[in-house]
């Protein structure tokens, strides 16, 4: 059995219960026992990232996380948010592979060639996501009642969300993807599987198979 | 624990041998136990698709297999050839969700951002591979006693592989990626990873993990 890959894993919700800080790390860990991983949060950003505005103030405290893992000597960096902050700044200045999630779900949901729905908890596509995956794109949703990551949490969220995804089946989506990290963190996808009945791509569980792939 | 999804999976070299002809079915799911896989192979290609004569001649009996999978209600159909033959076709066709091994792992590989060495078994990359990755590859190299998939089992084909990915990254590469499922029969991905010091992108993992993902 070879050593672990250490992954430092970047949270974008601010948040000192470490339960919540650890849990996308341990759902990869679960996963794949190959990889090990660290992880952080920004500073002062206790809704997340949900908008240009909150997207903006993050980026400088991301890249600053990002090159202190660095320096640390992990395997790989990994950005744990579907708005993938910093994404291309890191991949283009670290030496270690740099992984984010939206980008690394807009790839994988590119090798089904098919007509993709995204659902996720603003109002646009995230901007990386829509310039990977263009036309391929039918439609984008976010509940009504659903503004942040943590409304997630509401207990009516997965029935508006599983409403949201046959809304866009109806609109010829032969995919959805979960443009939120959130929703991993509430395990959506399996349920969206089986109430919308099409195949369902968690973004933290995509970011997770491309560092497996390239690194174990 | 829900049911398995039941992949569809589709071999381009002929073979007799049942151990050999199951293997990337078996290799996927010890990777991942919620997915069941059916292999079937194509008939009359002893040396599989390396060419485009081969690939021409593989690609009405890769079509064929792919719609008899899908009418005996497998949940995705996977090509098992960094080829990709048929992929985009039955993608279009089919109702189930297709997946080839070459786009699968270009996407994959694009999540990384960075610049890519290809390593395969044919002078030049993979069409579907080179569409996808665009001018992110700063080469490509074939070693030279390496024709076919059956070359792999050569003694010194390890030997050869390293040569070729330590020259690539000597090149600019940050990131190689297999171009031959057969790199994936004999398992080259850890031993390439230690001796070139590249992340490296595995055919069958990368196919494997857009399927998990989607479907699990």
């Amino acid at each position: 059995m070879s050593e672990k890959k250490k992954i430092g894993l970047i949270r974008v919700l601010t948040t000192p219960d470490q339960e919540l800080l650890q849990l996308h790390g341990r759902m990869i860990e679960s996963c794949f026992p190959g990889l090990s991983v660290e992880s952080r949060c920004i500073a002062d950003q206790d809704e997340g990232i949900h908008d240009e505005a909150s997207h903006a103030k993050a980026l400088p405290k991301v890249l600053a996380l990002g090159r202190a893992f660095a320096d640390e000597n992990v395997d790989a960096v990994y950005i744990s948010c579907a708005g993938d902050p910093g994404v291309g700044i890191l991949q283009r200045e670290l030496a270690v592979p740099v992984v984010g999630a939206g980008t690394a779900t807009a790839h994988v949901a590119s090798a089904y060639g098919v007509s993709v729905g995204v659902l996720g908890i603003t109002d646009d596509v995230p901007e990386e996501i829509a310039k990977i995956l263009g036309g391929r794109i039918v439609g984008s949703l976010r509940p009504p009642q659903i503004h942040t990551t943590l409304d997630l949490f509401r207990p009516d969220a997965m029935d508006a969300l599983a409403e949201a995804g046959c809304a866009l089946k109806s609109k010829g989506a032969k995919l959805l993807l979960l443009a939120c990290t959130g929703l991993a963190t509430i395990n959506a996808a399996p349920e969206l599987r089986r109430r919308v009945g099409l195949p369902v791509l968690d973004p933290l569980r995509c970011a997770a198979t491309c560092l497996w792939t390239a690194l174990c």
